[in-house]
């Protein structure tokens, strides 16, 4: 058995992580995730990217709306507008069940990895599911405007806002998912997939962490991402535009550089395999794979790419 | 102008309120509401007596359950069910609007009166509601299965335990609510209605703090109630059962010598006019109308009876 751990923000990497999950058991694949978007609002514990993953693995994804989950009422929010209460984020009926039983649990004093635990199980997901870590590390936007909270930006902002940087706050001191080295540690451990999410704000807030990328960094086996930009454009999410105010190439290759050292390996787009030339990093492998994930059978191609892909390489 | 002061419990309670308030205006007519029954239930400050008054009032009630909302969709406490969460507590979507409201409104300093005058004016409610304290009060059910708290006894365990007494945690050292006395020291205060709401665990747990009971017998005003029970049975709730469980006649005529020495006027059922001749007290006026309230028509038309009642009695 061979055993891997797919790192994933939101919808792009969720995608690519049912793939996996459809390839690897639960004792081959373990997920981890960026809760640097987690926010407290009215008073509920919201962890966004863990539920889009939850939701995913469960086959309870919203198909149209590419978040939330399928068959979702909306008479809360529609209620609390009327009544005057802060109405800018989403929340469906269904959807509110989790965030006001992870409250709960988290004012009993449980953790974060031990109810997403429990909730997965509930909803029938055998693969671990960590959030990064059970401390609070909350992504801000630095922004023209001002610094904005991830949700502030990203949902009431409408990711409108000129991007001029970011900070984890509380990052540095946080400790990685206590899961994480136990799983890292197995002797069967074989590669690290950091799924095509947004580098800046899906994946770096885990990177930030430094017990994560110490423990990243260490490892002797390969680590691959696949981009999230094809064709100059995000399949979904503000990578493209954070590029462009950030003055970088709004490319694969900026992707490929902006992880740096980590990786041994990185997938670019089929439609972007004339910039395979221009990613040169010192014994960085690359393929072009159809990246655009739609229907299931395009989520496991990717999975299956990707995984025949690290098997060959060479840890870093 | 004369101005009145109904206390009122569940959906007994909040039928006559509803008459009265057609009759008589937002100058004229202020609700003191039990929050005996008030719980904190998955992380929220659920406030039953004061939400079946406010749907109620602002015609949200459904006429089919008797409580909670019309319209009510029940995605969230599904889900929370299939989640196995906490869900004995029949929680709607549109419901819950509230309860995060009031729940994020406490958190953030304010007073449970604040927030109801908040919630109350937004679906369109002129009259004063006022809960009957800003501090926490709990009604505990003593029963030969041990003390349960309200909704536990009455939802949970779907009151099937039998009843020994009642305790109202926290009422001796309850302030009233901070608006009462400014309404009852009006120059044209007129009278006060017991709504007909369960003695035990609705009206007694507002008598049970001092700073209410104090203010009512301090009155130069008459204060009539209407009897919950009709013809030896509680048209909502579990009245009658807790009387027999207490040893008590279910009768109306239980009811007036319960509320004692407080009352100047008892209402009882026309069904229940035979037992006007035993209902026995210094100055006790007693008439019988109809009491069950099906229409609006049934509610207006009590409280036309009741309020004219009052107008021509002497205060004790």
């Amino acid at each position: 058995m061979a055993a891997y751990l797919a790192l994933t923000g939101g919808v792009g990497g969720a995608k690519l992580a049912l793939g996996l999950a459809q390839l690897l058991g639960p004792d081959e694949l373990a997920f981890l995730v960026n809760t640097g978007d987690d926010f407290e609002h009215l008073g509920l514990h919201v962890s966004p990217d863990v539920d889009t993953l939850t939701y995913s693995l469960a086959d309870l994804s919203n198909p149209e709306t590419g978040w939330g989950r399928r068959g979702e009422s909306w008479n809360f929010i529609e209620t609390l507008k009327q009544l005057g209460g802060e109405s800018w984020f989403n929340l469906g009926d269904r959807d509110l069940a989790l965030h006001v039983m992870r409250t709960q649990g988290l004012r009993a004093g449980r953790t974060l990895t031990e109810i997403t635990r429990e909730i997965s199980r509930k909803v029938g997901i055998a693969h671990l599911i960590l959030p990064m870590s059970d401390d609070a590390v909350r992504t801000m936007v630095q922004t023209v405007h001002g610094s904005l909270s991830f949700q502030h930006y990203f949902v009431r902002e409408r990711c409108e806002p000129s991007v001029t940087g970011f900070e984890f706050v509380g990052a540095v001191a946080a400790r990685a998912n206590p899961a994480l080295a136990t799983w890292l540690a197995r002797a069967d451990f074989a590669g690290v997939i950091l799924c095509p999410s947004n580098p800046y704000v899906s994946i770096d807030p885990m990177l930030a962490i430094p017990g994560i990328a110490q423990q990243l960094r260490s490892l002797r086996v390969p680590i691959v991402a696949i981009s999230p930009i094809v064709a100059g454009l995000a399949i979904k999410g503000p990578t493209a535009k954070m590029m462009r105010e950030l003055n970088v190439p709004q490319t694969a290759v900026t992707v490929a550089s902006h992880y740096r050292d980590l990786l041994d390996g990185f997938i670019v787009d089929v439609t972007d395999e004339p910039l395979l030339a221009q990613i040169v990093g010192s014994d960085l492998a690359t393929i072009a794979a159809p990246t655009v994930m739609i229907t299931l059978a395009d989520k496991i191609e990717l999975a299956r790419i990707t995984l025949e892909f690290i098997r060959r390489l060479k840890p870093h």
